[in-house]
């Protein structure tokens, strides 16, 4: 019960692509993230994923169509939707998802998380 | 999947205390909420619930201590813990958790909120 103060987590973050636990609570986990440029084309089976935007604008493609999020702005994309975050410029933030997601959903790549460290 | 801008969202917020659905994911519930003075003591019984404030600060007391949440800080307060906001000032805030929870627990009051709209 103690009070978490997101820019000071987000200047824990020294990589890109790794998402950071900050928060858990009922089998979901916040998680602060910085990005840039493109991840892979994914979907997660069993979990919908939000994204909610601190700093610059992401661009989330879907198969059929893309969304921008800026800053102050969120996203969900239901479980089984394949889709890909892009980020022209560094994107701060913050992502809510079940505890036992995996980073880019059956897909290996190099920016595969195996296990979020928490801050 | 469509972009939700939480500033334009809270901007169709006229009532203080009445927390609206803004997006729903894996069971839980995105609510947004404006809140001034003191709500009542009250816990969830099985129920975690997430508060990050977007504006204004926020005293979360507890029945042996407190924590103050400002803008861009977030503070979890676990199931069974009982707890009451203070908002001085006006504050606007985003809640995380479960769809089913009850506003107030328990505790019936004035405030309590039976069913959360969406917008």
């Amino acid at each position: 019960m103690k009070t978490i103060n997101v820019k000071e987590k987000l200047s824990l973050i020294h990589d890109l692509w790794k998402p950071k636990v900050i928060a858990e609570l009922n089998g979901q986990q916040v998680k602060i993230s910085k990005v840039k440029g493109e991840f892979v084309w994914h979907d997660h089976k069993d979990e919908d994923e939000l994204f909610f935007i601190l700093k610059g604008t992401m661009i989330m493609e879907f198969r059929d169509k893309k969304a921008e999020v800026g800053p102050g702005e969120l996203i969900v994309v239901p479980k089984g939707v394949e889709h890909r975050p892009i980020a022209k410029e560094e994107v701060w933030m913050m992502l809510f998802e079940p505890q036992n997601i995996k980073h880019s959903g059956d897909v290996i790549s190099d920016l595969t998380v195996d296990k979020y460290e928490k801050i």
